[in-house]
């Protein structure tokens, strides 16, 4: 993947395969605009990626973990990026329904992505977000607000390629990122 | 409770109703005097909020549970408070107790009391406490000693008012606290 | 063990009774230099302890298991740090390894190694490295990289001796390292 950074667009096989998922009971009835997937999506286009699937779905467990699931073994994508249903009121389940489809939690994703989030806005520490690997696919949940949508992008850019190629096990060493 | 908070005083029934238990076996048995409950008492006084219910109990599972349930079940509670019990010896218990009367966990709290705490002293990240939410009701693991009691309030005081409002779905959107 | 710091050598009893576990498939074959094991064994003579068991074994559950039951319950260790193991790959167990042997969890230490690693380089926030007691002993997993270790080990150094001295309740306040 490293090569496809310089050939971009040329080796399209070695971009990852991305699926973005919109959590959001009003978006999915249409009653409000998904500015938050469409965000994620432009941001995307930004790192050798592309956008596999993309889909908007209520707040349901049943839905969220089929998708996930739907996206990872049938789509085979290297990344999901879910958007909404991370906070703490009664319909938000995002959180659960992802903890039961992975298989390893890495915790640090989502301790950064609150950490870094602080420093905009102290309410970024009550998203429950969780972050995993399922099938050597990373599935990251982001909050639902497109500003906390833009700043966890920021945050999860720089390591992401390389995130991908640690759990597909193409490196086994961090090392050589760090020189 | 926004309104409140430009009417203190006048609206009673907007401001938050909130329990503080300590959990210590020595100021239980009346051997220390409960010097961070009481500090939680008149750090409550600077919110918009009533202390509704104050419990000082030993290091016991069952006692910390019952008083958890009947806190938030009987006295209705929008919040609570413990201190105490978060450590590494044989008995500390709190979170475990805690864990198990919350229906959702919210973890960046906790980690946040840690890491500003890490900057007054390294020795904050030892504490075990956990945040989470049961029936409307935001409950808080805060360490035993009057300094960390003091720090963790500081941290915690700015986005209480409106967690409480997302939990309770109030308000469904952070949007509006980043404007 | 206050009194270990400042007679070193003399009170040996006084000093930490500290385990390594390097966890590598190539380097328990010897394909690989253990290179952050003897790092590790070198950073512990900076500190009032002595290594009383040093072992390199393969990415395997059930030796990780072992090995720690066996460096905690036969060897009366105070501390067992690992590395390796904690990454996002196929054979990376050492965290669920050790979620098993231990009792309780201390989420915070992990999170500190992970967050100022984080300042080091982004990829830190990966390792999946947990802590926790087993029987009055502090159990720490690191990282594998040799760098990552050092830097770990130096997060850990200022609070050893006295997460140690609060794990076995030789002292049940933190206030006086605050002092």
């Amino acid at each position: 993947m490293a090569k496809a950074e310089l050939t971009l667009g040329v080796e399209r096989d070695l971009k990852m395969r991305v699926g973005i998922v919109t959590v959001s009971d009003r978006s999915s009835q249409g009653l409000r605009e998904d500015t938050s997937g469409k965000l994620l999506n432009d941001l995307i286009k930004t790192i050798p990626a592309d956008v596999v699937g993309y889909r908007t779905i209520p707040d349901e467990k049943n839905q969220i973990q089929a998708t996930l699931i739907s996206f990872v073994d049938d789509l085979r994508c290297d990344v999901v990026l879910t958007t909404g249903g991370t906070g703490m009121g009664p319909r938000d389940v995002t959180p659960e329904a992802t903890s039961e489809v992975i298989e390893k939690e890495i915790p640090g994703i989502s301790e950064s992505l609150r950490r870094e989030g602080f420093k905009q806005t102290p309410l970024a520490i009550l998203s429950r977000g969780m972050a995993g690997v399922r099938k050597g696919c990373l599935i990251v949940n982001l909050p639902g607000s497109p500003q906390a949508v833009k700043e966890a992008f920021e945050i999860l850019k720089p390591i992401l390629t390389h995130t991908v190629e640690l759990i597909q096990g193409r490196v086994t060493d961090c090392q050589k990122v760090r020189e």
